[in-house]
């Protein structure tokens, strides 16, 4: 067992929350604004410190809840960060978790709300504590899981258009690709599949609308 | 801040290390013998207690040149175990690493070692704490990394036959995968190349030896 000196040095374990969503076009992560010191007023992930009675996924949880008012959403553990500086007020470790949202599941309502906004990721303001690394890492992590499994599902509505699909690979990897060849490599891979409805409103031909085919995360295919 | 109580019911941050290597054509795994309570000689991940003046990664370095007499090896980050009634000593939080070696660079000689042991991961001893579920978890997160990374390198010598790498990815998966197939997709994949060396001794032909071109972990392919 660790000495009393080593346990009164562990000032804090918090779990901090990326939550990313796309709006208008582009990649947009929750940022609150801290209402108390350190960075007071500045704009911060949702966090909060572990309480003695939950895991670090119920935490979680509870933040996404009580700070950005969504449940029930893809959510998984990033990454541990523990720099000895990273928090002003002493040893602070930040478990930290990503999680990805359609928009129109987030609703800005509730009681414990500390100004969140949905600000765009490739234009952040100066962030508090280590914010701006945990998202840049946060970042790599959602690019990579891009390309090997179906995780986008969790950012669109139940069904969209392969148009929407694509967009929402171009926002995230922040490049154009090739319309024809993004389709016949997607449709390829097995995993949505054409409803029997088409998109409304437009002017040009409405365009089909897929959905995916499971509602959790997969690999999207095996090499070997 | 967290309470005073709060702090208190912290008993302490570890961080536990799975090791992974290949020996006598099983997937290993390095577990130490505990010397104290709880769990007095039961057989556990190497691991300890985070020190107030280092972070995780500098906790996991410090624990596998102790404990495993490895160093500079790839290591990466796992996860972070925090459930509540994992440790009977009270609230003790787990951040793993996971690490990867080719069996010639482990060298288990030191004065910190509690009888380290490399024993086969398909026939796992009874183990302390939730050191089963962590190493479970590792071996997803080493399959899945086997599928869209070159990270099977940190396993291999610096060079080694096409047989040596197949059989890691056979070892490994725990199947067996088809001869033509699987070199013609890794040639294709231009991560390693031909040597001007041969394989010595056996009595088949000699086999030509190959060397990845590099020795650090990147994505095998993008896929969109």
């Amino acid at each position: 067992m660790p000495s009393k000196m080593d346990i009164f040095k562990i000032a804090g374990i918090t779990v901090d929350v990326v939550l990313f969503t796309i709006e208008d076009g582009s990649l947009r992560v929750v940022l609150i604004q801290r209402d108390n010191e350190p960075y007071h007023g500045v704009r911060a992930l949702p966090g909060g410190f572990m309480q003695e009675n939950e895991t670090a996924d119920a935490a979680a949880a509870r933040i996404l809840r009580e700070k950005a008012g969504v449940k029930d959403i893809y959510t998984e553990q990033l990454y541990t960060f523990s720099d000895l500086r990273r928090d002003p007020r002493g040893r602070v470790i930040s478990i930290t978790y990503f999680a990805l949202v359609a928009r129109d599941q987030i609703n800005f309502k509730g009681s414990d709300l500390q100004a969140p906004a949905l600000l765009p990721m490739y234009h952040l303001p100066h962030l508090a504590f280590d914010h701006k690394q945990i998202l840049v890492y946060s970042l790599e992590r959602l690019r990579a899981k891009l390309e090997y499994t179906n995780i986008v599902y969790s950012l669109l509505t139940p069904t969209f258009t392969l148009t929407q699909l694509q967009q929402a690979y171009e926002i995230i990897l922040d490049r154009k690709l090739d319309k024809r060849n993004f389709r016949k490599k997607y449709l390829s891979l097995g995993l949505i599949q054409a409803t029997k409805q088409f998109e409304r409103g437009g002017r040009r031909r409405p365009a089909v609308l897929y959905r995916f085919k499971a509602q959790e995360i997969e690999q999207l295919k095996k090499f070997f």
